[in-house]
Order: C-alpha cells, then sequence, then structure tokens
C-alpha cells in the first residue's frame, strides 16, 4: 500500500519513526507523470533502501516558462497505481504552498556548471530545482537519492551542491530509459502529435551516429554540425545546443582526450525535448 | 575530554555513531576567540542535548573586509581549555581547505531581512554564514543549534533558512552576555585599546536609555538622534545604524505598535561593535 502524504509535518513523523528502526531511506525526486524512466529509479530505490518516497511536484520555482509550468502532464490517480506496483511506500505530493510558505525567502544557487547548456537556455532553472531537492533531502531524511542521466546537468548539480552543503545523502545516477525507438522517455514526450513523435527518434538515432563518427576519430566540429543540419531538415523547429562536454565539469570538449558527453536539447514544435549519451 | 576534530569525514563517524545510538546532537557554531557568550551557549546545549559539538571556524566567505579577517582574534589552545571545562565532546576545528575544498560552488541566500542593517553594510555577509552554517548542521547533523541574540538578525537569518530549506535542525536563540558595566560580549572587544575600552559600554548605557524614553512614549527618531549625537559627541568615530525594527522581519518602525528591537553597529577606532535589545 503506498501512502499519499501531503505536509511535510506528516512526513516528518513517518520518516522519523523509520529512522528510529535505523531504517534507510531512499527518495525519488519526480515531477509525477511517470512512465517507465521514473520507475527504474523507484526500483533502484527499493533495492537499495528500506523505505522508499518518491515525490511528485511541478516546482514553479525551476519553470522559467509559464506555458511550460501550465501544460507540464499530470496524472496523480495514475502515478499512484504505477507506484504501488513498484511497492513504493509512501508519494509525498505537497502543494505549492506547503513548499513555499508565505514568507519563504531562500535560494540555493550553484555557479561554474549550472552556467552552460541548459542554464544559458532556462534562466533560473537550476537555482529552483537546487533549491526544491535542497528542501526534499531535509524532508525526507533521506540516506539515497535517486536521479535519472537523462537530465545529466542536473545530476552534476546535485552532485555539486549535496557536496558542497554536506547534506547527509548520498546521489546515485542511473540509466536513461528509452523507447524501443531510441526516444529518451520524457513525461514531456506526452506532449508530441503523432507527426513529432514519429519524427523525435531521430535525435537520439544523430546523437549515436555522431558518437560513432566521433569514437572513429572524426574531428568534432563537423560532425556536430552535420547532425544539426539533418536534425533542422527533418523537422525539428530549432535547436537549442547539440554539443560535446567533458564529463568533469561540462566544459567545452573538441576531442576524446578526457571523458567527454554529447548533449542536446531541440524544439518539435512547441515542445522541447533534450537528451545525452556518453561517447 | 574534549576531542579535536579537524575533517567533515572524521566528524560524520563520529557523529553516527551517537546516531545509532539515538543521541540528540546540539552544536554551537561559533568563529573561536571564545568568551562568557559562546560558553553560555555550550552550557544551554549541554543542558538540552545529548552529545555537543562546539564548531570554530573563521570563515573567510562572511567577511567583506579582509583586514577584519586577518585581525580576528586566534586562541585554540585556551578555546580547548575553555571547552573541556564545559564538557564539551567535540570541537570541530576544520581548514578552510577542508571547508572550501577546490570545485566549491554552491551558496545560500536569504532575501529579504538580509538586506538592511548588517547586510546593507556587510555585503556577502549573510550570504556566507548562511553557507557556512548549513554545512555545518550537514556536517554536525545536529538536532539543535544555539545561537546568541547578540548578532539578532544572524539569528533570524538562520532561522529563516532552516525553516525554508526544511533542514531537520531546531535553532535556539540565548540572552546576550554581557561585561558587569553593560558591554555586549564580543569577540572583536579584544581588539579594543583601554581608552576605546573605557568609551564602550557608553554605546548599551545609550541603548538603554534610548529604550526607557520609547517605552515612556517619545517620538522615535528624536530619541535615536540625540542618542546618536551623545555617542559621537563621546569619541565614537562613526556610526553605520542606530534604529529601531519590528521583531517581525526587520521592519523600519517607529513606535511600539509592534514588537519592536532597538539595533546598533558603530566603530570606535577600527573596531565595529554591534548590540541590541529588546525595547
Amino acid at each position: 500500500m503506498t501512502e499519499i502524504i501531503r505536509t511535510a509535518e506528516a512526513l516528518r513523523e513517518k520518516v522519523a519513526g523509520w529512522k528510529r528502526s535505523g531504517m534507510l531511506v531512499g527518495v525519488v525526486p519526480t515531477m509525477g507523470a511517470l512512465h517507465e524512466g521514473h520507475l527504474s529509479l523507484a526500483r533502484a530505490a527499493r533495492a537499495q533502501s528500506d523505505r522508499v518516497i518518491v515525490t511528485v511536484f511541478v516546482n514553479p520555482m525551476q519553470f522559467n516558462n509559464a506555458s511550460d509550468l501550465e501544460t507540464y502532464p499530470r496524472s496523480e490517480a495514475q502515478d499512484l497505481a504505477l507506484l504501488e506496483a513498484e511497492g513504493v511506500d509512501v508519494l509525498f505530493a505537497p502543494g505549492v504552498d506547503e513548499v513555499y510558505p508565505e514568507g519563504f525567502a531562500t535560494t540555493v544557487s550553484v555557479s561554474g556548471i549550472t552556467e552552460p547548456l541548459e542554464g544559458a537556455f532556462r534562466p533560473g532553472h537550476f537555482d529552483g530545482m537546487a533549491t526544491v531537492c535542497t528542501k526534499l533531502f531535509g524532508m525526507t531524511q533521506a540516506g539515497r537519492a535517486f536521479f535519472g542521466e537523462k537530465d545529466w546537468q542536473q545530476l552534476q548539480v546535485v552532485q555539486r551542491f549535496v557536496r558542497d552543503l554536506n547534506i547527509p545523502v548520498r546521489i546515485i545516477g542511473c540509466p536513461t530509459i528509452r523507447e524501443e525507438d531510441g526516444l529518451a522517455m520524457s513525461s514531456r514526450n506526452l506532449l508530441l502529435g503523432p507527426t513529432d513523435r514519429a519524427l523525435a527518434p531521430l535525435l537520439h538515432r544523430e546523437m549515436q551516429a555522431a558518437a560513432t563518427q566521433l569514437r572513429a576519430g572524426a574531428q568534432a566540429q563537423p560532425v556536430l554540425d552535420e547532425a544539426k543540419a539533418t536534425l533542422l531538415a527533418a523537422g525539428f523547429r530549432d535547436i537549442d545546443y547539440f554539443e560535446l562536454r567533458s564529463v568533469d565539469g561540462l566544459r567545452p570538449a573538441s576531442d576524446l582526450s578526457q571523458p567527454v558527453r554529447l548533449l542536446a536539447a531541440l524544439w518539435l514544435g512547441d515542445v522541447r525535448l533534450i537528451d545525452n549519451i556518453a561517447v
């Protein structure tokens, strides 16, 4: 039975009981509209913790775009059924006023790795994400927290501030889960019409093709330029970035002399998709 | 026996053992040069916790003035002896590189109540204080933390971000401890020469006199102006502020229709003194 909890105070009491029994709490922070990617995180948490909390909170502070916040999919009843099936102990689904009560005035911000990529296109996004995750770690007192590699930069930012602030939680990154056609699972995929949905897997195919060429020793810039041209010609509306970056520090990279990752953000109509792969 | 610990990792192990036994940890964050004010906090912690950690860290991130950081008094051997006498379990005294290792990139900031008073005269001070205290709460996993009312605005800021970030620590404010002549105890008092030391208690006397007049119904501005003129005429070099503020939110106040506090920061030569009292 998955229990729904909506207030920090009720969650605190629940967790205090577990802690008294010496239990290790695992948390999976989500924005709901749960799919197989989230469920893989819940399974990892289940395997590596004594009790599992999945949080569902569509965090206004990390949306830089009001329409994106407005249209973000919400499906609590279905989310609950999925979590029941995974043996999750608590679905923590607080309201906005519970998370940001009157007088709220604190921000957690990370410099450096938050500046390129998503940070350049979504001002304030990482401040909002870091702040709400700090709160969720405090509320759940989790010893382990599970994040998908799909949001690679987010995972790096979380690892950074958890280390910097000495928050007593271990961050565990889990592999991106994909549809059979290669499209990275994302709640925003629900917003794609049939034509765009059919086109979407081209992103992952082009990323894989680029990675193959890079591994074979091709120069980075022509490979990236060609992939971008292919995607735009196929019908992607706009490309925010399609870049090679160092794993350590997300610095621009032009070759494979250090561990690198290919990261992309593109628009299909009004829907923004992101993805990344190791090279 | 007070044990000195210098790394977050060693502290984590020590605290983990206590936590396994269900002990409540109390922490007193300080910048060292301990005096009776700090010791009163250690005693409160001793009375209200199973284990007590006093942290001594002169935090560069909260100093806006290099010379203030340079001249800030340091006296670890004496601090240790004082803490031994109070039955403190651990003196946590990390180095700067331990607290801010290479790559450190995170800031905790509070808006609103950080802006007037100390915030207006010490840019970045409260960001540095909030960040290091968040770290110390994470490192010590303390259930209770003890702060002096001497730094009234600091106490309000700590209460704000602890609540905002759901950090599982209870903040306990303790009364200002004064010398027999009324001067609020402060590590910076050690920097006063004999003439300035003799003059310093006038600050508290003038604050008390102003509070008495305000309680008797006097208009605020003339009372504050007169006190400031007296202090400057007596030999105080400069007054950063000498103001009446609401207890709730530190908003400017001109009468006693709400709970208010009188707060002051003044310079005696090169030494900056602060104080505050309830009105």
